[in-house]
């Protein structure tokens, strides 16, 4: 089987993003790295390309009529408001893409990329990374396949502490968040609320409907929010509850989720990503390991080493890459977040700031188009 | 010196809080249960107070007459719905009281208790028992020396699953509580939440002052809630976020409660009550344990044995009576809870109910007399 | 039913194991505390036993004369030198004894005192407190059922770091506990390890049959071992492996045991004790909560609250107290403590010390008297 | 900077330590996998060579002679009884190697390989994969630097209980494990257990000297040792407690490590990787977590993603292969297992047998020409 083409919009010398994208694509052996458009400084970009051996350009659009048809799948992991213009390109150019979150800026924008990924036929894919841990498959075949019942209630937090300091007011790295003109319309909503919203709809196999906010800025230099409050309503009844925060000092990456159903509830953990806890109702709490056996298909094939050698975050990036070759190749992969997951985040962030501006209101999470 | 008489009204055989209080008041030796009215049912009570070597009474009210100047405190341990009248007859004989929670059922009596408690001069006490364990009283006294500065958020949780059975629609032990008649106007925030609330004011040395909330009754015959999220801001500006539920399977006895401040992080929790978690901004997570030395006053003089040594609920309760014996003896205990916090949680959970029947409007979550 | 009379030797002001028996004794209401020669000091010992209410001695031989007849039990919390004569001339006065481990300094006097609990009849029972608690009741009761086949491997380990610091050397407290001439032949593991060895027994319903010892005294100017590790072989074929410590800065109290059977494992740590981890061969990791239904009835006869309201040391004490209440009226309590269990654990102390001395040479564990 | 060619001798189809290698070799873009001799089966091992894209061979000889001076490494991932005669070979043949351990099946053999690969100048690594986790560095590092002192005592375990079903005895997967004639002189001590010892020389920074063990086939069946404790001492005086198991049944992957020196203490684990907790002496118990600032510069570079996104076991392998492709460009990587350490873990095998037998007699642990 010959490798698929890959290349990279984004990910330049000293970024985070980069290294584990590169990882996640070649941990495998299934994408070659072969070009890239990596830094917004033309220059920087393509020396760092020749050191990584790659074909390399000055910018994404060079890079899109050179590579026309030689790229199996483009990654772009640009900052966040450029995501639109260039998935949107290279789709219409006949590229697969993998984009990073968010997808867009706005959910015109985001409706706009499903409508292209539909008309162009390609794949639009979301990097929507800790939907792709084998546990996280585990809980979604589990509701799935009924073992906890209809599932009443989804309980989930993103909260760390890192931009806790207020004296961080002038550091870049962090104020760009809580700055409209950069960030948007939501700070730590649209950051890492996002990724708790998606996986709660992920394991539910459900779309959330309506919601209601609470934001706040408890360090008052900033204009958005860096701590929320999100209840909400699955079109299938389920209950929601999302608590996402950047002040909260202590915790490191809490990104956790609680589903509980009629006969059983589940819980998993970011930080301790090989185990999936299980309480059938009126049973003991049981501790699902990846990699035990019985495992449902899509977690057991997920998983790379045996029963307690845990895999952490840079393999669930690289089982979205595992999934997107299968897809490329024209298997099916439901469990890969597309477009519509990217347009859907976009609506419940926008809402969201409506009700949070309006007192809490109760208003409809989904895009106009799938009202 | 000579221990303290005690009798309690409610507690009969085969009760969980019987067994609780006993244990509370007679651990550490401080008081000599004297005299009970154990049972609704005359005889029962008499024969079981007979057992336990007191002085036994049919009721209440028989033992009111007789015990009269005789005890230096009484516990009210009957149905909710009752603890408004025995409480407020015994404070006005001149009886010290612990009420168990909730002290009243409305708003209305629970400023009657309190003006009562002012005018006879006695102590009228509320059983928020977990506030006395001593990593409780640990963090609340690193927050008033401003050891995380001020506290920008609070965020706990009291969750069980121990409701989670839609066939217990019938079992009288679990049917009561969503029961309006019974009940009254909620059940899950009522029962469990307004530990969490209290503990927030408590840990926080705060008061809340507005709230909306969000209430669920995920098993749908059940008339009132058994899945609440209150958001709230204290006084102080401090945000909370606070959820409760009786249908988390999986979850034991989740009561926990973290504390974000501008300088630092705490965290804890019920099911692993020795232990404090503290992080510094930009520092290490650290593990505060229970008898470490160089511990706040309040929290090492609650510890009974040394570091590492577990200690449980059972003596939490132990140390409400330990600093009601020492507040009957006239020292001064500001930690022990009293009628102003059993009416501040009536006034939330009234206020909670109005919030979420109107869909989440932020209402004054305080009794009309503190407003 | 009245309150059986209970009396205590040591446990002076200032104590910790004092306070221990004394809420051990009370806290179920079992026991009314009525005598004491509580200080060595016979002043201090009056005064306190005075201030407590209680009727008070110069010194044990003063208490035996004047409560001979009056009291039910007596409980032995002096030094571990006096526990040999007080015991057995308590024995011998015709009360029922609880006496605080070490029950004696030598084999010979562990043979006398089991002779003279059997020739008078009473109880001798020894505080092995930690086989008291609920969730190693349960434990030994799934053994006993065979719940996890016939045990191959018992693992126990009791190792804290509270004697790491080198220039404690001059700290009475901690000094005499590696000095032969106060604290015998052996210190870290005659202190913590034979809690650990006798829990293997009591949880495997078997006896250490032979071992082998490697003793180590990691701080150089102390005579005595500060970490010991044991590999023993129980009567009906079980490997232990046992391993204590003073010296391991970081670890509180680190007691705790896995038995692994031919059809399961079983795990209990002393810091976390409502749980007990199970996992059946082949099958999930499952956590037993103290207080869940279906325990053993041993197990659930020791819970006083409900499932995750943790219950701690002083309430294990407190369970030894119960099954004495219980032995003292005449019903069988196999579960607690007795003399045989005191002897064979000075056996293994002794024992243990000439392997260590040899090289590790298999030895004998047994009293002479039972081998 | 061009990738480094790399080859594979096994790692066939269907093997795990395959993917686990070709993983940590290409993770990082640093190796392109160029040739292999993956199976014992020549036409199979060629057709998943095709496979996979890479110059296949009939056997290793094959390869080498075609491959001489076109690889710059080599990882030889064959049967145990393999290794050596390859090794060998292609150490003289001017490769650079990495080898499964155990590197040899004899003393004799590992002193040979170390001859040969010091008069090769070629680079020997063995797969000691545990000690390139991040954090086992930072302990290893903060032990050099005097952060806890002068080691007294490490304490480590290595025990599962995957062989724990005694009707396994003709499961071929687990059955050769404790034949002689396939497994050499012994089964889990060599298995499991010398992971575990190696990691007490790496991050003691010192050599195991002399040992003493007790080793037991709790499966009677077995010939060789499922469960093993081995006591030892190191040059520098440091006390060793290592117990491992393989009928640990409930113990997944149970490698952990504890290490206590002067001033504090250092606990890891290998089911939780990415934390490390630490003691200072007289402090609080202190969570030093991957990717934090401040960390020892060998713990930083091994990070890949941020703080508290958790890296797992194929990236511990991953960082043997960077600091390979550092070793192999002329860069010092004192962190990298090599053929010394190969050869100590077969002579404390070999030793550890010899005291077993002799009932735990203490031996000289090192190979004879270290002594």
């Amino acid at each position: 089987m010959t490798k698929l083409k890959w290349g990279m919009i984004g990910g330049g010398k000293g970024s985070q993003i980069g290294p584990a994208h590169r990882l996640g694509a070649q941990a495998d052996g299934l994408f070659e790295f072969a070009a890239g458009a990596l830094d917004h400084d033309a220059e920087a970009g393509r020396a760092y390309a020749a050191e990584l051996g790659v074909r390399g350009y000055a910018d994404w659009q060079e890079m899109l009529e050179a590579e026309r048809g030689k790229l199996d799948l483009v990654t772009v992991a640009t900052p966040n408001a450029t995501h639109f213009e260039i998935t949107k390109a290279y789709l219409e150019a006949g590229f697969n893409v993998l984009c990073e979150k968010p997808m867009t800026m706005t959910v015109e924008e985001g409706e706009e990329i499903l409508r292209v990924a539909e008309t162009s036929g390609k794949i639009c894919a979301v990097n929507y990374c800790y939907s792709a841990y084998p546990m996280v498959r585990q809980a979604r075949a589990m509701v799935r396949a009924g073992e906890i019942g209809k599932v009443r209630l989804v309980v989930t937090n993103f909260s760390h502490g890192h931009h806790g300091d207020a004296t961080d007011a002038d550091n870049p790295r962090v104020r760009w968040r809580y700055d409209p003109a950069m960030a948007g319309v939501s700070g730590q909503f649209a950051d890492c609320g996002i990724h708790a919203l998606h996986m709660a709809s992920f394991i539910c196999d459900d779309e959330v409907e309506t919601l209601s906010a609470d934001f706040a800025s408890t360090i008052p230099s900033r204009e958005l929010e860096d701590d929320a409050m999100v209840n909400f309503r699955m079109a299938g009844g389920t209950v929601g509850r999302l608590w996402t925060s950047s002040v909260a000092i202590g915790r490191q990456h809490g990104f956790d989720i609680q589903i509980f159903g009629e006969t059983g509830g589940l819980r998993w953990a970011s930080e301790q990503p090989n185990q999936l806890i299980y309480t059938p109702m009126g049973g003991r709490t049981q501790i699902i390991e990846k990699g035990e056996g019985g495992l449902h298909d899509d977690a057991a094939r997920l998983s790379r080493v045996a029963i307690a050698h845990p895999e952490g975050f840079p393999l669930a990036v690289a089982n979205i890459y595992v999934d997107l070759a299968a897809a490329i190749r024209g298997e099916s992969r439901d469990g890969l977040p597309g477009a519509e997951a990217g347009l859907r985040s976009m609506a419940a962030v926008h809402q969201a700031v409506a009700s949070a501006k309006s007192g809490g209101d109760w208003v409809d999470a989904r895009p106009p188009m799938f009202r």
